[in-house]
């Protein structure tokens, strides 16, 4: 890879640049409005980690963090961790945005001298504020987002250091969700959820989880972290897996912006939503655009820890965690898919990438010899699934299961389509993707009322 | 140095752990006094910072983090930048600390709901709140001071890994110092400043000083995290002239707390100082152990950063900034005595530690020779200097300056004092700093008056 940029890329970014930086000096003026200044940062953030991206490959491949692309013909290193400069980008824009969603609630909240005057404060609630103005306290829980994600981005680039050993990765998102999991608890510290229609008879209305529910928002960054890093391998699946998971929730976001009557509750948590979405969908497309198929750079389990964490984030923080359960379901699937193999019920190599034919160009479905046979329910399992078509399965004259395709969404779209380019493999994925999320939020919306008396939207 | 802790140390680790754990559950009860939680924290970050030093030493070195001794006989190579595990152990404490400070006062304060009773607030605030309770908005700007402290830790890493160029070093801190000055921007935005008493006739009592005080809060980290930087070499010199600083600001607040009656608006800005400094000081004294003389960890560029953000955070949101300045008097002697070399007026070879003399096993002043002669007013004012026996100065029968020994305190110390073993020079230095530090305390007290109406104290 280049590290200079060519001449239309430098006039391009400059362009974008120019304009967003014109777009935020005009929020100045008149109200401020903070989304379209997250618009903006999102514009910068994306031109800064373009040319970042491209000027730090080199040192990056100095200090070792580089790596082969083992479905190439030509195996030629590529620098590797560069997940982490679009994390250090998203940080400081995250943090640079800060005054336009809480500086002017401040000012017309006070009587001056700094003292907030409070009663000023109780009366804006009464009258509603402006639209897309935060209450200061939320400011706490904004902080503690931006602290929880600069700490993965820490533990993340440990991560890619130290190569940290699997058991104790599955704890570095639970870490890192320990800032955001103790403000909640100081500065808000509702554990209580609604009960669905047909448990209330035995639950009541609302039960209060008390500490389960940190236990579960715990749970919840775990799972979102790592299942992101384990739908992995191919290039531009882990950043382009998170645009569509992101786009989803920014859908998901305007529907109650658009279509809720303001002042509502939930107008404020889906735009803080939103202004925590935004940059990061700015850092991903440039990082996409250097990592996609034939990619130029890697991406790092920094990335994938950080892409995680910033849905966790989110849907914790913007109090719609069930509906990003319903968006990660493809990723679910994988990981439900993988358990086999993770916790060693079946052999697991140590690259469950698919294979590269050399002599056609294409990705196969990678797989795993048995050198040992399989306990009868584990091998008559295989075959059942192999007759359900979720996995491809071999067995010798005798019956006896000698090989199967790896345990991985990857794998098993090979099985299903057959060998194919890698980025078809990676379009097929994420065109699957994008249908069942999308699905997801249909049935989310349209179903709510079933189990719930009322769709909050 | 070997990665497995000897029994003694095992059980010394466990009883303290032990120990400060209890004293933390008996926070619980009564009031919960976080002061006490804090010294409780400190004892806990220094046992698992002393263990996580030993354990991750060797994956440092195989990854590349490690470095050798220049000052020794046998140059030996042992790990490097064992700062950042420091500062990774010291900003989790910080975090799990939250509840202990800001906890108590939202439940006193909330009428139930997870809404905050304002009123109840208010009223809180004329009966006086318990010692040592902060309100609820002091949160944002320790979360602030965390992101921060973050910040340069993620910046200082990159440091030591990419060997980021001196005039880019020096933006380090003021880029990890913005998240603190943009929430002092939002949640506070007091830029007045006290006018001394012989100005007042020109000024006024007060001055706002409006972005001036923003680019002084910026500056003063810049200063902080540098000057402590280009102190350094020997073993040990790094972390404990450190913790020499920070037990000067610590006798400081102390003063503060024990002497001004309660309640004053001085005393939460300096219990809000020990907060962040106490555990500081257990990890401080944790690596300390390791690198003092003959030092089997380095500390990298990550911890000088990180030590000196921390005392710039700490007076900035302590309020106490000029103090600060005061107790950093011999790193700015350093700084304007190394200016000559660090801006290129007289010549700057690679390293400036002194130079260790295998026949004698001590050290000696380390030399800078002038191949070309220096223009005339340089060299008559290094031959004032040394006449001022500031530097030592070999000229030839011409009287024409060869060379001169290197500008930095070190050396100076050497050439006032002899050669010595490294660990007196460090302790010569160590004592001449908190003997400085100490004095300017002391007037900072005694000669307030004189230029001020009143001492806060």
């Amino acid at each position: 890879m280049t590290t200079v940029l060519s001449r239309t890329e430098v006039y391009a970014l400059l362009a974008l640049s120019l304009a967003c930086f014109g777009v935020l000096i005009n929020t100045f003026q008149g109200d401020g409005e903070p989304l379209i200044a997250s618009v903006a940062f999102s514009g910068l953030a994306f031109s800064s980690c373009y040319a970042l991206i491209r000027w730090l490959g080199d040192a990056f491949m100095r200090r070792g963090f580089k790596g082969k692309d083992m479905c190439k013909l030509k195996q030629t290193e590529i620098p590797e961790t560069m997940g982490a400069v679009c994390a250090m980008v998203y940080l400081l824009v995250l943090v640079m945005f800060i005054p336009w969603p809480f500086y002017k609630d401040i000012v017309a909240a006070t009587s001056g001298g700094g003292n907030r005057d409070v009663m000023k404060e109780l009366e804006e609630v009464d009258t509603g504020r402006f639209l897309h103005r935060f209450p200061h306290s939320k400011l706490a829980s904004y902080l503690s987002a931006i602290i929880s994600l600069q700490s993965i981005v820490l533990l993340g680039i440990g991560d890619d250091l130290f190569d940290i050993r699997w058991r104790h990765k599955l704890f570095i998102p639970a870490i890192s969700a320990i800032p955001m999991l103790i403000v909640y608890f100081v500065d808000f510290g509702v554990t209580q959820v609604v009960v669905p229609t047909p448990l209330r008879a035995y639950l009541g209305e609302l039960v209060d989880l008390g500490w389960l529910y940190y236990i579960y928002m715990a749970l919840l960054s775990i799972f979102s972290a790592n299942s992101i890093n384990i739908l992995a391998g191919i290039n531009g699946i882990e950043v382009a897996q998170s645009l569509v998971i992101a786009g989803l929730i920014v859908v998901n976001d305007a529907f109650y912006l658009v279509f809720t009557p303001y002042p509502h509750p939930a107008t404020d948590s889906h735009l803080f939503s939103l202004y925590l979405l935004l940059p990061f969908i700015g850092v991903s497309l440039a990082l996409l655009k250097h990592n996609w198929y034939p990619a130029r750079v890697f991406v790092g389990d920094t990335y994938c820890y950080f892409a995680g964490m910033v849905f966790a984030v989110d849907g914790i923080l913007g109090h719609f965690s069930k509906t990003l359960v319903l968006v990660l379901l493809p990723q679910g699937f994988n990981f439900v898919y993988s358990a086999p193999q993770l916790f060693h019920l079946v052999p697991c190599p140590r690259h469950r990438l698919p294979h590269f034919n050399a002599r056609t160009g294409l990705l196969e479905p990678s797989r795993v010899d048995f050198k040992r046979p399989l306990a009868r329910p584990i091998a008559e399992s295989l075959k059942l699934l192999h007759r359900l078509r979720l996995l491809d399965v071999e067995t010798d004259e005798a019956g006896v299961v000698v090989s199967s395709s790896n345990f991985t969404i990857i794998n098993l779209w090979l099985v299903w389509f057959g060998p194919m380019r890698e980025d078809r493999l990676a379009l097929g994925l994420l065109g699957f993707q994008a249908a069942v999320g999308g699905l997801g939020l249909f049935i989310r919306h349209r179903m709510a009322l079933l189990i719930f008396t009322q769709d909050n939207l």
